[in-house]
């Protein structure tokens, strides 16, 4: 049996979850690698913490230098996380002539592409499976499995927190301050959550998934993001009246060779298996033009399966895989595609305002969203004989600058006291 | 630009699929794989036939050997399907140095291991993702992805055919006769449903799921096998009622290194992803033990979806990503898994039964349950005050073995008049 060493960077949740599957699944791992994998050195901060897993402190090390330098040490696990000094340590690795394995999220929305290129001169493997939605194998599915189509949408829910929280306000009828406050018991939310919750680590993700896709680099500035902090537990209410479900999606499509790109809540059909994806659950949704619809769907963080990830790459690298690196270097690039701006994108709205009961102010937004060419799909009024009432508006899919017109214009009214909110519906039809 | 001819056998539906896929992902096909794919030959069997695809007619033959013996064609696309005269031809390809892809879910289920003996002597690659769920890329799942993992459970909707029926009688109130009319009208179904209602085709597909998963060869006799014929539209209602959809399970499930294999209607809780998986859609959610759940969702049937999963094998030839074969070939079964008997799985039951409106029948049923073991989870008795009443008893998750005998003694109880029906139900906790 061929013996091979490779080294950890980090020993946080997920380096932990990668210590415990190639000790629990030795066997397995031996019999599909053909070889013995050996865990020679672990790079952490501090020699001396008191760790609940049982690793020989004889291979811990606070020298980074001690794992590039060492020629036995064949693969590199990155699972420090963030950019300084993850990606220097990669860097370094690959110059080392070391494949490298990553879950960094982060490192590769920001400079994967310089990442990818160093793999390339060192001629060594470069892989990052766990840094989008955990166990779920979706860089192996774009890379290897769906090669035979052009990708023409993807739509995610690609954060379990924010996921949680929804999940929590939908089945439990919590509020979102409730949701939020147990998420963080629970540890599915940080002490500050603004980066799941404001959307910003669903953008980063979706950037990747985009690379991937559709050969296109992104900046993360340029996608559009708006989290789940507005959303109210009124809205979920009306969502489940209407046969909805609400979910934080990222969204990248192919419109004519154009890519809009957005992370946003929006309304799902009840039936669709992206409303059936629930608590930390993600799921990636897939349209190809070859194999049509099709969701994997699984645990998108946490050390095993973020470990399962990690470890299949290695798995990967010492079988031999191909890695088709070539691909991954913007290779449909050269057909420019140009980024969507949002008011150019395609939608339904659910619009709710809260208005003064007067007579004729249904009938005024109404003409307001007929002449700005938004036709609805269905409306609700609960009176209750009150000053205000609220009136709730679902459009068919429209331009979502037409609703910026109309949203516009419907300020102008008297009557109108407030839009509580606005959330885009897709009613993904097949 | 590395030019390569590959060669078709067969020219039905996944054939046509295949042929357009090459035809119209041209560009995506030659940047993925580095060659300009070529079909330089097509085996049918009537060269005049008329074809709605435009295929040039120079290159059909009815004549294998002209494929066999061209040396400058180095794969072949094998979609005839069936066993005779398909496994051969197989078989004589790899033979001739040429590496086969192949969508035959028969010949796999049956003579899997023949194939992937000659290819291992032949030194050629045998690809098979086609040939279980369609376009899902379940095998490179398992094979690539997963491969950090001790697979503990497969369940799949795995039969087009019979989970449209479902969802029809689910959703559009249809009975069991309603439902097979409309899926044979719309070509969901065959004339002879047969292979499909009544699970066969889930069975077979079950079996090389096994084989891939857990490395043993399973004749597809030993597998247990109920299909959906005895559905009727009121247990759809109770399921529903329950909070329960019903579904065609192809289950395996590795219960302390012994394997369960079965294929059976099951309930599905309704909030389950597996319960949003409608119409002729397919999905197989899998338990890992690092990965936990993972689900991939997508049509297992059809020409361009299938067609995906053919030319995403020949991409990954044309790549050289290693074939891991040596993992196919039983790796596992050095731990003798034995097949689990059927009264030793656990499960949920639904039990119908209609009995005598008497006093005391619930009692004496639920007294024959409780002493063989089985602890009630609900009961609904909808008295209309006629001659008969319908029961319908939903258990704890219990040994079949146990529900076996209640059968027997609650067949013997004079109050009974027929039990209507059993269906099994899966909790699915996570």
């Amino acid at each position: 049996m061929n013996k091979i060493n490779i080294a950890l960077l980090g020993l946080g949740n997920v380096g932990r979850g990668v210590w415990e599957i190639l000790q629990t699944n030795k066997e397995e791992i031996r019999e599909r690698s053909g070889y013995d994998i050996e865990v020679s050195k672990i790079l952490v901060r501090d020699i001396n913490k008191r760790r609940d897993i049982d690793v020989p402190k004889g291979i811990l090390t606070t020298e980074p230098e001690e794992i590039f330098n060492d020629e036995s040490i064949k693969i590199v696990i990155e699972v420090i996380g963030g950019v300084d000094p993850a990606k220097d340590y990669m860097i370094k690795a690959m110059q080392s002539k070391k494949h490298v394995v990553t879950a960094n999220k982060l490192a590769i929305a920001t400079c994967g592409s310089e990442l990818i290129k160093t793999a390339k001169e060192e001629e060594v493997r470069f892989c990052y499976e766990a840094s989008v939605a955990g166990g779920i194998p979706i860089i192996h599915g774009l890379n290897e499995s769906l090669t035979a189509n052009k990708i023409e949408q993807i739509m995610g829910i690609i954060n379990g927190t924010t996921n949680y929280i929804l999940t929590k306000m939908y089945l439990d009828n919590m509020s979102f301050g409730e949701a939020l406050k147990e998420a963080q018991e629970k540890g599915y939310a940080e002490a500050d959550p603004t980066s799941d919750v404001d959307g910003y680590d669903a953008v980063y993700k979706l950037s990747i998934l985009t690379y991937l896709a559709f050969g296109k680099k992104i900046s993360v500035d340029s996608i559009y993001r708006e989290g789940i902090r507005n959303i109210e537990a009124i809205d979920i209410e009306y969502a489940k009246e209407f046969g909805y479900v609400i979910k934080l999606l990222a969204i990248v499509k192919d419109v004519n060779n154009v890519l809009e790109l957005r992370v946003h809540p929006t309304m799902v059909p009840a039936r669709h298996p992206l409303a059936s994806v629930n608590d930390s659950f993600n799921a990636i949704f897939i349209k190809g033009n070859a194999v049509g619809d099709l969701m994997m769907y699984g645990r998108g963080a946490g050390d095993l399966p973020t470990g399962s990830a990690v470890v299949g790459d290695i798995i990967s690298i010492l079988r031999n895989d191909t890695d088709p690196i070539f691909k991954l270097e913007g290779s449909k690039s050269g057909n420019l595609k140009q980024i969507n701006s949002m008011e150019n994108t395609k939608s339904g709205y659910y619009i709710r305002i809260t208005v003064k009961d007067e007579p004729g102010v249904l009938g005024k937004i109404s003409t307001i969203l007929g002449q700005n060419n938004v036709s609805l799909l269905s409306v609700i009024q609960k009176g209750k004989g009150q000053e205000f009432v609220t009136l709730v508006f679902v459009t068919h899919k429209t331009l979502e600058g037409n609703i910026d017109k109309s949203i516009k214009d419907i300020n102008l009214l008297s009557s109108v006291k407030k839009i509580e909110n606005i959330i885009r519906v897709e009613k993904m039809e097949v």
